[in-house]
């Protein structure tokens, strides 16, 4: 078969026929993403396809990318510093060469395809000419940022807020006659980190944005539930957060009210409190979450800024983070027995960086489902995981501990533009596992049977989550 | 191919072969079930397929399928509740149509076809059929539950008991004159479990049944010593065990007598006494169960009754449980050590529910072996590894960490007297592996050569170790 | 297809032309092995087939074949014993009867095919023919144990040597005029291990190898300096850890010498204490290793010698070890940290024997690139991992998470003469993976792309680590 071909990954038939006549054409709904909604809305155009791609210096970075950049030995000055683009996109093309089976290397001929109409493998050989084609295209109006999301079908981008923000790019698109959405999504990451140096600031934030002084936990409770209630009004359905590793420590009401002083002063907390508090405040947001019908999101096991030294000189999400691997199944279980037991556990979406963790949070989930179709649900593959084996992995867990024809589909997680054909992989793969299935007759081999399951998962059960749910 | 076909999952010529000439008609022994030895003896039809299916209303319900149908949002009233049969196969019928990948979606469709002769895929559009269909032929003779057992080819079943029983109904069975056998398996979990309400109480019925009063744990020692010697004489060659999580923790006599005497008068003990005595008693009984000759079971990881509400509504095996995550390999090392030193270490099978255990496990058995066939093996894929890729997973760690011709094979594990087609996806499997091990040059492709390891994990190993060993 | 065909486990053309144009004959760099440097200057020839591939009473035992011998419960005598080697060499083929799967079985039939030419599968029916001709053939001049390595195409193998050696066999070997090149590499064990019997002995020859009394832990470190400098003019640019499990924690200089001087005396030294002296040593060794240019190996997660009874009547390296499964994230991440901020990482190769960890290392690992070209990276599958899924995961988790075309490539890690197929072995999953990934369209099916990566994988880039880099 030729390098992604019409037919890649559909390694049978009948994957070729659920892909081509079914999954291929759906709408996109992109529920999980870091695109910037000023940059949706003010629609401008790439400078250059290394600004699309690999960096534009202030905004935007593709981790992924520097880090393979870095694990070729390329300096520093050609992958964030001040080096020109011609220079950094060689070094990128040169790391090309070393990185066949990265899903770096598929996206990257994917997006040079989808959005380029390049055929050619990135390489020191080609990359002038790749790099002089795409600069040429990024000019004309069919490639500025909505074109973009446009021409690969997006009905629906859901971008990741955090609840200070008062969504005026949000506001100001929806007045604008556009082909797809743009939802908020409520991220209180700042408020779930208490021991980080800038939590006493945008404790003043959100007092502002709330309008409710917070002088105890129960009034950072009331004013977070007054940011739902501003993000609901504005369409959002949908919140997520960034978990790390899964602890349960329960507190008493003034135990939390001193944690939340101390950090608020900037002194510094224990690991215990640490953990009280953010179990305390995660269960009230479930229940927060639950009384108003929002899916909630919680990416565990992700081990962010591990290198203090890279931390230090970049920054965050600048490439040196990697997956956690402690134990998760009785913390997680506890938390959402407290959680069930107050306010509620909401549709629930449980995702792991480290896949060791799958089917552990797929059996936990499912000792808490009931009250709706899929209250709880095993996360997509993510970051590390958006590869062939982890994406088929995750379907398999899904299918095999829960019911796969529930399952919400696919999501960038992305900050650049450029990701959305990683939504055409998710759904080659999906095709490739149920043809193949079908193909040893372990599932029947019938479109009429598998199509609407097809369907479901690449589009209809997300669109009923957060957009037919929006007018509710 | 079809679904279900003749050669599901027989992916090459020499796995269809070796399943259709060799391990098809093999007879089953089934070692690990949790079938009611009453009901064998009593051998009584189901009233229809909800009874033999999702619930009875008091010995049997499907956890399985219950899980599915909460997943599916279905009320516990159409679940577990008072509904009629005809709205619970409706409820179940929907849920089918998300299930396609999950286990239980395929035993659903092998058991219409083996029992019933039934090939429709079920949904709603074909329940009213099916559920008309299977119950008319439930009334039949020929679907008594003996009848379903024979059906199956059952050479031989091996109940789960408590050692308090007296084994009448096995005494019973044992009269009659039918195809195969029932033996009883010991199951002391009661003793384990000093921490447990109930704890006193099942300490009393144990002096009862042995007719020796427990003044110290010597004396709970030879009371269970009283009981194994019981089982023994009914044919018993297997003990069972929940063991849960995986510790180690010395104590002296005196303070294990200490701990005894707590947990019969129902004060509470900590986890460290909890994990002491445990630890004391696993050990003096694999020392006994060595002395008879018997193969000794421990399931690590199974993570039980985690929802508190669900448990306190329903009991234990109703849906609540998952897979455990913590580490193993230390502790597990340390008792085998131990008991090694002290009354030897069975034929023992360590099963775990978490599959990234299986690598952890063999090794740490590998460390033990000699002095009989295999005395240590992995224990066969279970519960939610019951899948295509769990089964695999299994006999590929099995042959790659120790000797996978010496594999004792497959169990239902299952309250279903509709479970027995398990054996045959079991068989498939494995056939379906060395076939594909074949076919690109890693072992002979030599019928001569696999058979004999086919019948062996099939049925020999089995056969060897229940019940040719029964007349020692 | 034949067992162990020209084209086995070659599922694709593409596969097939990989490996027979470009992988099968490129010369081995066995970088990693345990061969005894006296054993291959001296050139002697095995006495009969039992000596070569089970124990010769002396310097080697396969393990691997011990553990499975003992898994059938073949007597102790006839696998360390006394026992004839025909009666000994009839057990073990008897066990490959059960051994179906096993990488012992591959092995065992590559190396009687590859050495021998011999294409009969071993049982006990063909065990009296396979002994008498093996025997017959070492007795010639191109079975000695040079001819063996040379015949394999081995360019160049690296030794394990203890930093006190004088490594007077390397200098002997290397005046000789010899077709391959023998170099030590540096495995500073001993001084990694403080609460051992023999270390305060070991230091003393070290104060005598070095010439540098040991009064305190900056005088172990000039110590261990003075020889990495004695290795590094014999060549060496290798050094390897066996880790074990994963810990870090801090000490102060006054700290460490009195854990040094505790040691020494030997006294007990605590758990934390343990840690803090091996994270201090592994982090000066870094630096060390960093300033030569040097490689580093970290094998990770072994878990040696647990049966107690079976180390006490064997020693170590005897069939009783296992992996380990702790969490190694935070831990690594810290050393790691640690290491950046003193001396720095050298080039690094983390190994673990537990494949659960590959990600995680990985991840981690990429947290800490630059400077050179792939400073860290996952090293190859190892002891329980090699096998077909274990080297296919490695090269998957390579790929996907860092660049495989960097990747160092094969390690036998063994003490058997006769274990290099496993180099061809791996080259065939490699030629496997890239042919299967090209078939189904995820990568170019295009031989010029492809083959520099499979010569580099399979040979440059370990000559450019440990032969180019021996002239700096």
């Amino acid at each position: 078969m030729e390098f992604l071909d019409d037919d890649y990954l559909l390694t049978t038939d009948l994957s070729q026929e659920l892909f081509h006549s079914c999954a291929q054409n759906l709408p996109v709904v992109d529920y999980h993403c870091h695109l910037h909604p000023k940059e949706i809305f003010e629609d401008t155009n790439f400078s250059n396809i290394v600004e699309a791609w690999l960096t534009d210096g202030k905004n935007y970075g593709d981790h992924y990318k520097w880090r393979l950049m870095r694990a070729n030995g390329v300096p520093e000055e050609l992958i964030t510093g001040s080096a020109d683009p011609w220079e950094k996109f060689q070094a990128f093309a040169s790391t090309m060469e070393k990185a066949v089976g990265s899903p770096v290397f598929l996206w990257t001929h994917m997006e040079l395809r989808r959005y380029f109409g390049i055929s050619s493998v990135l390489s020191t050989r080609t990359a002038r000419d790749i790099f002089d084609q795409t600069n040429e295209m990024l000019k004309k109006p069919d490639f500025s940022r909505r074109s973009l999301l446009r021409r690969m079908g997006v009905d629906t981008v859901c971008t990741t807020d955090d609840p200070v923000e008062d969504l005026q790019y949000h506001e100001l698109f929806a007045k604008q006659d556009e082909t797809f959405s743009m939802i908020p999504a409520f991220r209180p990451d700042p408020a779930l980190k208490p021991e980080q140096p800038g939590f006493g600031a945008w404790i003043e934030q959100l007092e502002q944005a709330s309008g409710i002084e917070v002088h105890s936990f129960d009034d950072l409770v009331s004013a977070l539930s007054n940011r739902i209630d501003y993000f609901h009004a504005h369409g959002c359905r949908l919140s997520d957060h960034a978990a790390g590793i899964m602890t349960y420590d329960v507190a008493t009401g003034p135990q939390l009210n001193a944690i939340l002083d101390k950090a608020r002063a900037g002194k510094p907390i224990t690991a215990l409190e640490y953990s009280q508090y953010r179990t305390a405040l995660l269960i009230a947001l479930m229940g927060m979450y639950n009384a108003k019908g929002w899916t909630m999101q919680l990416h565990l096991h992700s081990f962010l800024n591990l290198n203090k030294r890279g931390f230090a000189d970049h920054g965050p999400d600048t490439g040196f983070d990697a997956m956690n691997d402690r134990s998760i199944a009785e913390p997680l279980a506890a938390l959402l027995n407290a959680a069930s037991e107050q306010g509620g556990i909401p549709k629930l979406l449980i995702y792991s960086l480290n896949p060791n963790d799958y089917m552990v949070i797929s059996t936990v989930a499912g000792c808490f489902q009931g009250g709706m179709k899929q209250r709880l649900a095993l996360g997509n593959a993510w970051w590390f995981n958006d590869t062939h084996n982890g994406i088929r992995r995750q379907l398999e867990v899904m299918a095999e501990t829960s019911l796969l024809g529930n399952f919400v589909g696919m999501t960038t997680d992305s900050r650049s533009f450029l990701s959305f054909p990683r939504h055409e992989f998710f759904r080659r793969i999906l095709c490739e596992m149920l043809g193949e299935w079908a193909s040893n007759g372990q599932i029947p081999a019938d479109p009429e049977f598998l199509e609407p399951i097809v369907r479901d998962i690449s589009f209809n059960n997300a669109k009923e989550l957060f957009i037919d749910n929006k007018n509710d």
